[in-house]
């Protein structure tokens, strides 16, 4: 498996917008303890809060990784970057990097490296033993966030409901599946980065045998009722072989995102596909749960929606940015709720 | 897309068994025509009944590509037929290699196929455009073979399909998408050899824009109810947008392949479950048919399963290799047929 060395140097580089770091602010929120600072080119246009920091300076003070944290437009990393990946690779640093572009693709960047003895991480391009799926029952216990669709909380939801089970002294652990769950997590497997024969054996291997009482809380990935991803869905949705699911939903999106003619599924129906998918490989799999990201919604209709589908579901309705998510980790917990099934 | 030259020479090498020279066999019976003659070492077992040519006579016969038509165990190249494969790339003929070692890894085969200027193809490891799926319905009409299990009949199904719809004077396209039917049709892509994210939207490649009579005809891969292959299977059920499904079933088989954990379903359950999942791309989609590989049956008791079949689900039952798939064919042109969803 994928193993990053923390602590990380933020790169932010000359950024010019927060939503391009994207992956720098969800470290610096999810880990601040695993960041030893930021390095920022003169006129960057945002800041993660973490102290601006050389690399001799990060260096001396214990940086594992500079991790690239900001997305250039194109994907593409841009050459005036290269020589700070360099001076970072000859302080010792490991590279990590969720860019299309390949770190190896760079001979001056792989001769630094090898010279330092320094890992280059492509966290987009996963490089997993090629096994395919066996659908063995692995021992411990599994909850996997799912979505009505992609990018509408699966991976916050997952992070969530780690810590919530964390602080209430169950032994759980955040599986990741995208790029920056693995550089929160420092461990995972960018899944849609893998071959298509190998999507259910891979998710195997990422939460393996474990103890009875343990919880592998998955990073969902894509969706069922997605064109493009819907088959990476489902292959991790088979290996992970889910104990139980919580369905993330954005109820401001109109229709899938960025294809107007794919509705939105109402949920009951979303739940009763994924619990139908699931049971391939766990008939005992329940729903637990509704995670909502719930942003378009003010203050009073929140409340009136979360009422209103909680009765309607029968089944506790978070937000995990407003409220938490407590009511889902008691529901895992218990296991006593009955699944709605539409 | 993958575009092989034909005619081939298979090449047999010293093959010890026609198990292991499957690939050869499938080509020499579904395109005999495409094939000058088979190169065996001396002790090969089996032959597939083409003349025996040396590479100087099958480059005089206007061979365009040696085909690897045999799966040594493990899937390797043998170093010994490595002398075979560049005297064959100096006389001009690409080489077609569906094995898991890619042909690029000996640079002394490269070498020789820079020199004369001719290509080496690893059909198992395509290099597609990476796009992803769009949902975007395509002019045309697209028949997919699903299955209940794999390896139980989806390509020789599809291929028969396609020589019944011409030889009715229908334009008809078999799309292949494993490394045999690739190699037969001599153009496709080895879906399951895709990065996972781009499944759906390699499948929208394959069988593009077309005039509304023409149909592509394309080749199943896995089974939904396979807990290693689903995910391959759902992309590729999406990304065809079939309208019109034909299920391939094996009676004989207890449970899937290799997974005595994992039943076989229910053909009325099948119907419903690829119909549910192709609805999301295509919501017109219907099953005109169950494609069966009844060789584990009698002559009787095929007889009575398949008027059993007909009579349960009301749709046409047939075996392409006995009787043929014309019941198949004619309810695809009509499809007034009506679809049992269970």
């Amino acid at each position: 498996m994928l193993l990053l060395r923390k602590p990380y140097l933020l790169f932010l580089g000359d950024v010019r917008s927060a939503v391009h770091a994207k992956t720098a602010f969800g470290v610096a929120h999810w880990c601040p303890d695993d960041v030893v600072g930021e390095l920022r080119f003169d006129g960057a246009a945002v800041s993660t809060g973490k102290p601006a920091l050389s690399i001799a300076q990060a260096a001396a003070a214990g940086a594992g990784s500079l991790l690239i944290g900001i997305a250039p437009v194109g994907g593409q990393l841009p050459p005036h970057w290269l020589p700070t990946l360099i001076e970072a690779a000859q302080a010792g640093l490991d590279i990590v990097s969720g860019l299309h572009t390949r770190l190896g693709s760079f001979p001056e960047l792989v001769a630094a490296a090898a010279a330092a003895r320094v890992q280059l991480h492509d966290v987009r391009h996963g490089d997993w033993p090629r096994v395919t799926g066996s659908g063995r029952k692995r021992p411990g216990k599994r909850v996997l966030t799912v979505g009505t669709d992609c990018a509408l909380g699966k991976k916050y939801t997952a992070l969530a409901l780690t810590r919530s089970l964390q602080a209430r002294g169950m032994p759980a652990t955040f599986r990741a599946t995208g790029q920056t769950g693995i550089m929160i997590s420092g461990a995972g497997v960018a899944i849609d980065a893998v071959v298509a024969d190998f999507i259910a054996g891979v998710a195997e291997q990422l939460s393996p045998d474990n103890a009875g009482s343990h919880w592998d809380v998955i990073e969902g990935q894509g969706s069922l009722f997605h064109p493009a991803y819907a088959g990476v869905s489902l292959g991790l949705l088979h290996g992970s072989q889910p104990d139980a699911l919580v369905l993330c939903h954005d109820p401001g999106r109109q229709h899938i995102d960025g294809l107007p003619d794919f509705p939105m599924p109402a949920l009951a129906e979303a739940i009763a596909l994924y619990l139908q998918a699931g049971r391939l490989t766990n008939p005992d799999v329940r729903c637990i749960g509704i995670s909502v990201n719930s942003s378009s919604l003010s203050e009073a209709a929140w409340s009136a929606y979360q009422e209103r589908l909680e009765a309607e579901l029968g089944l506790p309705v978070a937000d995990p940015l407003r409220g938490g998510v407590e009511t889902l980790t008691t529901a895992l917990i218990n296991q006593e709720e009955t699944c709605h099934e539409s």
